[in-house]
């Protein structure tokens, strides 16, 4: 299904080269004052022109098309839509016998008896998160100002080092290829109390959007998998105060899938982008034959750098779901 | 809530040391022959008695008291319970003013005005994954005998050398402590074309369910986070024959959100058992003070061990409600 | 689905004939008193005895087995059950060939691949109901004591003069048949506000409900279907104060979908009780021919004076949930 | 919340004077051949145009913006957008402290805190019935042409003699007034087994949806209300043959929530068109007073003539949902 959500209600639709893309959101509170340059900085993050990332370039604007009236929110569905402008839809047209490593094609032919909009990846589109950033704009509406997200890249290729990651990614742009990279987002102030024990944790919620997101392989909150490399003694975080403040935050700011008041910390791996231009070999379903293959078109190589954006889109929205239900 | 799924939906209740555990799972098509003893297994590999594991003892005996009438599931909604039998509530008097560190204790406090059952953890305690391994049986039934499941613990204490697992977990409970675990859960014979692009990709639902069950702070598909560090030269799996078979599973069995054959591959970060025997420190809400704390009761030292067939029912779980969207 | 509502979820199990039956309610307020006692006048409505209804005696004593702690609930599922004492499985042998007209016997059979328990109607049985009643209970606790519900009995065989209905009654007794009856649902205090336009409109939820209610085959609000025989001069609510008070109240208390403050008025048509002692004919499906049918076993003469607590009930899921939602 | 369903999901959004009106459908099978000339004649039904409906003219176009490619349906979401063309904002400037009898405006501004679209209605319009309407014919497609709608008018102010309509519906408007009228469905070759007990049984799905469109007062199936003044031997439907044809139908067709074969009967109460130009009273939120309003704008005698395609279509969409959950 493509929409998420009981109280705030994300429904998202479009492809690649279709006519739009779009999300439609129930459950926003009316009275939220909201307008086109609110999305401004967000869908800027996104959008394509650093090194890295595809020369497809997008105006990207959104149009509010339902649920604003002078400019407040007012509680009916609000909608945002975004034209497709830059499509060459050329550039596919052999995907159907040929499908591309590690991308949808296999998998939305069978699924769908051969009828999926296959150009630059249809419904799978990476497009189709600008529709989750938008949403992510509204999320943080709801969450309020206190809410505060910190994203960053904190690995490209394997490597730590920021100062390596302009370096990573212009040699993998040199030998056509792509890396992938880690991605962790910080939220501070969201309170004690959002989740609740078991199918809905906080950590389901979050976990549950960000592998929505194409190319995410792996979300860990708070130590993540190096908890599985402690002891207890050395992984349990000491409450210091009456306000639940713990010493350290293993925990990422969850326990028994309730946040505690303290930072949320979760990270989330993203692959290295299928598409990359370096020749490579896949299955001709036309011919039986391996064959080698080389995908044209415009594409990033490294995804992580427009990812981050709507990793935090996706977090966002988790919350202001968990908020909504409190 | 204590409810997930749409076609497959399992309804969860009980407390540590309230009267039951149980669960009704909605969604059981009619027909399918089910007896007490399918769920010896699994409960076996989730009951304490090796090393490392609480010597609270339970015959955790499965009560089938609706759903099922000759030998068969009916259609109606199939509902387990287990009583409680072994419980020693004085163990927990405490946890009220000097809440246990990284545990529900201070959250559910906050969140349930204090009425909430802090016996044994209550409603947040591990003992609750009985019921969820119980829908997993009845999943895998679904599932049907060519759905194989293996699933092993690949890490203990940060160690992946199998042979220092039993040592590491002695020194564990030598000295009082508590070890994490990466458990490792690879399903074959799942087929093409369950999950769908975004909101409910095969790794949203799966990672969902592994994120309800206590304990789990991280999950990984595939190659997981180890992707991130990889190009996408090296990432990209080639299919190589008809049935989508690629020569590497990077993947994890599943792009684009959407299982392509291949054997699904899903790892979960276990943290070491919050519980620990070994003093640490913890604020007193009722004198404001940080304070030692020693936790006395029956623990796990490595809840990996026990958690493993709790994280394959969930995967099953997960797998059931995605077949039936089919 | 035998599971209902997003933040008041109910979920029902049980057979007429099995062990039990059980509801599971997840999304109840920590903190609500709650004891066994406060379920006795809903259960004795619903409970058999007086002319016209079924001998089957039951004690009808609800077990709260899950989400109370001393005496309050917990925030954790409340889950109710009721053990089946009284049962008589003998009368119900021949149902498998010979389907009861008006019975769900005959879809049952085709839905569940003749698997489903036909023991007394098995899981469609009206005893299911006293799960719904107990919800009802919870939902009521959830709504406060500002909220008055009055139900009663405005029709029974066609007839609206209350002092014809004992003799309605008796005369369908003395002939082996059953009458139908209209039950209205009045509720006041519910405030401005329950409810949304379109699918999740306050009629939809409680409609959704109603129609759940075994026997129930019509519904309406307010005016209901007078309302389409009128002129909208004469249908139109005047509002007399800022409270939105009417002058009368031909849309019942829903206007656009969404509570007006005024009292809620539905109605529901129940049909006269299907299994009757008087004989008629049936399809058998042995030997394929249109054979005379003699229904043995208990049953209800007018079971809408039992349905009037169930309908209540459903109503007052419907307001728990709609509450929760504001 | 604005979005139905769990298989077949139904997402609107859109105001009476906004930009647009549209609606996302997510669990359309791939492969369905489609085209804007499929929705003409239900939207012409629909449609403004004779004797007592509003003289607002619009195209009403249907524009599928996504879930459709060479054709045919994706299996990706189908949205369908109409351009709202036919504005006149200013008759609605008065609506805040004036609110009319009987419509959404008073309740409107208190559950949106005087931030809804209150011009025309805003999200309460029946202009949104025209998404429902698209969604109806994409819901048949589903169902196949095995499946035979047959949608009439069978009272108008309270007459059952079609040959009076026109003559009650010109009085109507000659006094500047509204009628209401009853609308039945009967639907053919649906099959026996949608629907479950229950919560989700057909007549609780069909009814949720005949609830959700404006100005439905009441919903029954069968004979209804008049069941509820028969005797269970004459109300009783017997079984005549081997594929559970019966020989009446006051069942309309749905037995123990789930259907049986026959065909399902289905009627809907729609109370009058609440905007008159007939003059009435209305409380004055700015002066306290109660005074005369004169409506003024473009508006339907008798909205049950346009609302009939609608019914058709909440009833289809109903089934839909039912037949992708088999």
């Amino acid at each position: 299904m493509n929409s998420w959500g009981q109280l705030f209600r994300v429904s998202l639709w479009g492809e690649s080269h279709g006519e739009q893309v779009g999300v439609s959101i129930d459950g926003v509170p009316a009275g939220i004052a909201l307008c086109i340059e609110d999305f401004e900085a967000d869908l800027a993050r996104r959008r394509a022109g650093s090194r890295g990332t595809t020369p497809r370039c997008e105006s990207d604007t959104p149009h509010i098309v339902s649920g604003i009236f002078e400019g407040k929110t007012t509680g009916a569905p609000l909608t945002i839509i975004f034209l497709n402008e830059n499509t060459r839809s050329t550039d596919y047209s052999s995907l159907k016998s040929h499908p591309r490593p590690s991308h949808a094609d296999f998998v939305a032919q069978r699924k769908y008896d051969s009828c999926n909009d296959y150009r630059g990846g249809g419904h799978f589109s990476g497009r189709l998160t600008l529709a989750l950033v938008a949403a992510g704009v509204v999320a943080k509406k709801i969450l309020g100002s206190d809410v505060c997200f910190h994203t960053e890249i904190t690995a490209i290729g394997g490597s730590t080092d920021r100062e390596q990651f302009a370096h990573i990614i212009e040699q993998a742009i040199a030998e056509h290829d792509s890396v992938g990279g880690v991605v962790e987002c910080r939220v501070g102030g969201i309170g004690i109390g959002l989740g609740e024990p078991f199918f809905d944790s906080a950590e389901s919620l979050i976990a549950h959007l960000l592998f929505s997101v194409p190319a995410i392989k792996g979300v860990e909150f708070g130590s993540g998998f190096r908890s599985a490399a402690m002891q207890g003694s050395e992984h349990n975080d000491c409450i210091i105060d009456g306000e639940g403040t713990t010493l350290t935050n293993h925990a990422g700011g969850i326990v028994g899938g309730i946040t505690n008041g303290n930072e949320l910390v979760v990270r989330a791996a993203v692959k290295p982008t299928a598409s990359i231009a370096k020749e490579q070999m896949t299955y001709n379903f036309s011919s039986g034959t391996i064959e080698p293959l080389t995908i044209k078109g415009r594409h990033d190589a490294c995804i992580a750098l427009r990812a981050a954006v709507v990793i935090e889109a996706a977090v966002a929205i988790a919350l202001a779901e968990l908020k909504l239900r409190q």
